[in-house]
């Protein structure tokens, strides 16, 4: 089985792709989050994993995006894998704290570990990279050059490990989306049916700008008990400060009383699709 | 009059702070956003300006996090900039497109270039900087390497522009705010009574995890015939998968019924805070 993840090897999202598909898998590192997506589209690979949302950093608003991609329209999410994130500050070899000059980390990184760093190095130049698999492989074996990545990197690349765990929060987890190419996208693929749990379903949404539009939209959810656990909104890309709305709920299209609210959903909305339901991990 | 704003010298930030105050303010660049606010806090600066939202990209999440925090409780938002954003390739004098390995610059640019960089520099690697001044300052003399900048930034570095106006959509706009100290934070200050326009408001908020909380919270909005702009989720940072909205409303909490929704709101919340009010940019 071949699956597309977000590269390079040795980051976090690797990390979740052989938590979902195990060493049998046939893993193959894609360069952005667009590739993953292309990759799947294409038939190159049969799943794809991205990185949707970090408890601490929020959305990833890249992958929110492309959903909203016409030519990727037959794109849904089928499982949500679940990651604890863990933070290290690594060097080469002999290095120390006092050392540090330049640091090297992905952008979500230095977020989930700002406080620390204001902290430990508020002096030190921070520069962001495509990666932390990047960030560790840049620090090579120059002396005052640090980088924030997960543990399989010092392994990878011959760095000591100065300090673990620094990420702000100790709830620091990031959600990952499978995601998988349907035609037709309805009705959606259900892959974990025997799986117990609770069934989430996502929905891409556009509404008017106008007084009362969201209060409608919401109002289906509580009439329908339904609830949401989570609302964003992203730049619609169509015009200036125009939005999309993505929306996670508990229930799956199969129900009824689900079916019945997307039917409603449909009225209440300029536009409306479902991006895919699953079992919360 | 000081003004600290999002430094360094150059970028689109500075451009707003130009616009908003003009060339007599006395205008000091920051290392990051929270030390923009960090500034105002301490009385270093009398406004700060910071980017809040970029009509492509979406929220600046960095600068919405800044309002959560309890040590900056007395900052309050008292005017918007509105910057129409155009990006440049630039590199130095006589290289050309073909010659690009190398490109630097800011993440939010680099998302709205993101089509263009597809087609015409779809194998160029593409490394994050913290800043697009920071992307020309690194292109220096090196051929091979270009950057993604305001066009300021081409002068003030000696670079030459190959593409102008790179950006996917010809309405990219980025909203700044001017943020001001002030305890007790109520009443708001009013700095533009004289000032024609409509006004905004926004609003921090924590609700209940449960079935029709969200649904309570538009109900006051729409009751009171107040045309919510926005609504965005980040996370609380309290646990995990737990959200704060911040929301944007047309009105201002001098009007009586915008006072008597606001009453209403803290009943519907477990926690409300207004940010401040100004007169749409």
């Amino acid at each position: 089985m071949k699956v597309a993840y977000l590269g390079p090897a040795a980051t976090f999202t690797h990390e979740a792709a052989l938590k979902r598909f195990g060493n049998e898998a046939d893993l193959r590192p894609m360069r952005s989050i667009a590739d993953v997506f292309m990759a799947v589209e294409a038939g190159e690979a049969e799943f794809g994993l991205v990185p949707i949302e970090n408890s601490l950093e929020g959305a990833v608003t890249y992958t929110l995006d492309m959903f909203g991609q016409p030519d990727l329209d037959d794109i849904v999410i089928v499982a949500e894998v679940l990651l604890p994130i863990s933070h290290h500050l690594m060097m080469a070899e002999g290095g120390k704290l006092d050392d540090i000059k330049l640091l090297y980390s992905h952008p979500q990184s230095i977020g989930q570990c700002r406080g620390w760093l204001r902290t430990n190095l508020p002096e030190v130049e921070i520069q962001e990279v495509a990666s932390n698999a990047r960030a560790a492989e840049l620090v090579g074996h120059q002396p005052g050059i640090a980088a924030i990545a997960p543990r399989l990197c010092a392994t990878n690349y011959g760095l000591q490990i100065l300090a673990s765990d620094i990420q702000d929060a100790d709830f620091n987890q990031t959600r990952f989306f499978v995601i998988y190419k349907q035609r037709p996208r309805w009705p959606l693929p259900v892959f974990e049916d025997a799986e117990e749990g609770q069934p989430i379903t996502a929905l891409m949404i556009s509404i008017k700008d106008r007084v009362g539009t969201l209060h409608a939209v919401t109002g289906v959810f509580t009439r329908y008990q339904l609830n949401m656990n989570r609302i964003e909104s992203r730049p619609s890309k169509q015009k200036a400060w125009d939005y999309v709305f993505f929306i996670d709920f508990v229930g799956q299209p199969s129900q009824p009383h689900v079916a019945a609210a997307l039917r409603e959903l449909a009225t209440e909305t300029t536009w409306a699709k479902v991006l895919g339901s699953w079992i919360r991990s």
